[in-house]
């Protein structure tokens, strides 16, 4: 479901073998961009009419790479339609209701919703001491040109132009950052929904004009320990927008699910 | 299988229904290891006499927490007896024939060995980016007493009492590493395995007489960018060789598998 840059990437490698799958059927709201993926394809999969067609097939697994909207609309149909399904757009899942029934309905149809690491690590061991976390920050680092026309800057006076140093740009909860910074929202939703929530994450956006990565870095503290994970993204050079990890770890999660065999990690 | 201190932590996290599973059987080389546990238990699992007889029951999933040698003995039968595994002592794996039979054990009869992530993080992002990577570094910090007793100071001219300030005693190869600190072993194999393999993974060891902790470094770079890892373990306080994280992630590992749901994490 999406057959822009992200699910074209989850295409190919199917197609050429990477995750050990059959992609059969594909959707786009947009028919150009459904057949523009098939034609990329050596096994070329059936385009449907309509999103909630895909899981009307005998499918093992859906993958939505479209919109929160897409998640919203369809995601409990697949559910009900006994198939599981793999979320791209995570922020989605920042609204609690949706959060609530889709999480149901997993147990309900015994299925289950898969969210990839996205651009950051360390999701693992953060889930893994959810219980005793004290505290969780994300500090994100962009060039100022990667946080333009942020719904931030519509009420605030920084002009992104005249930035010449590393500037701390917002201090908030996670909450609002994903309604300042819509683009920054996958990172800021993950990290939320495996710790603390969205109202107790703290994070930090950072403008550093002599940069030209996206840089995360999560610091999370409790009585486990502490915790410190730094990663420097190079943007996908499909989609400038992305993270090149993002799309590797949908990829992986994919080749994971298809595979028997030995599943490292937590 | 293990009825030791991860063992027990395990037994007990099912027993309170923080894992949401039956723990049907139990068995330990020692028959008052697995007496001592079952009498902390509300819901009394049966004692079997032989691993072996472990799988031959229709469980689900059996969960080694006992030994390398373990791992070599019983595995390849649990897998034959199609029931799924998760490995603790997952330093048995760096035989490469181990891990080729075992992994092809598992594609053979469709069923999973599962390693949790131990006392290190970041796992998820390591495995998506494998086919990226270019180096893998791992820097262990502990305090001197933590590493006694390590086969490398045999040979070693190094006087652990005399070190009064961050020292480092090791580098080398995850291979070298494992061999010479076997204390180390699980971290720098899970490292190995979802990385670039215990011959090109390097490892360093510091000891630092002024830290409670035991910190782990991973530093990642390739072609997707750079990241690191950092974390400091607070050691369990029933058993200060093993750090809590590694227990929990073993708890959150059979959690996820238990449950249908929302799975947060490549």
């Amino acid at each position: 479901m999406g057959c822009g840059a992200i699910g074209t990437q989850i295409a190919l490698a199917i197609d050429s073998g990477k995750i050990p799958g059959t992609l059969t059927h594909v959707y786009d709201t947009s028919k150009d961009a459904s057949s523009s993926l098939v034609s990329k394809l050596k096994n070329k999969p059936i385009i449907v009419e309509n999103p909630h067609l895909l899981s009307s097939y005998p499918v093992d697994i859906v993958v939505e790479a479209a919109s929160q909207e897409a998640v919203r609309n369809v995601a409990h149909s697949v559910l009900q339609n006994k198939r599981d399904l793999m979320i791209m757009s995570v922020g989605a899942l920042l609204d609690e209701s949706i959060y609530d029934i889709l999480s149901e309905a997993c147990e309900h149809f015994h299925k289950t919703i898969y969210l990839p690491s996205g651009a950051i690590g360390g999701l693992d061991t953060i889930k893994s001491v959810s219980d005793l976390l004290e505290s969780v920050t994300l500090t994100t680092t962009k060039h100022p040109k990667s946080l333009k026309g942020a719904k931030f800057f519509e009420t605030s006076k920084i002009d992104l132009e005249k930035i010449t140093t590393q500037t701390i740009i917002f201090e908030g909860t996670a909450k609002e950052a994903v309604s300042q910074f819509p683009a920054n929202i996958n990172v800021a939703a993950l990290l939320s929904l495996v710790g603390v929530g969205s109202e107790k994450t703290m994070v930090k956006i950072v403008a550093d004009p002599n940069t030209d990565k996206n840089t995360h870095t999560i610091v999370a503290q409790g009585k486990f320990g502490k915790m410190s994970f730094n990663i420097e993204n190079i943007p996908d050079e499909t989609n400038p927008k992305t993270s090149k990890l993002a799309i590797l770890s949908a990829i992986e999660t994919l080749r994971k699910y298809c595979s028997s065999g030995i599943s490292i990690g937590t």
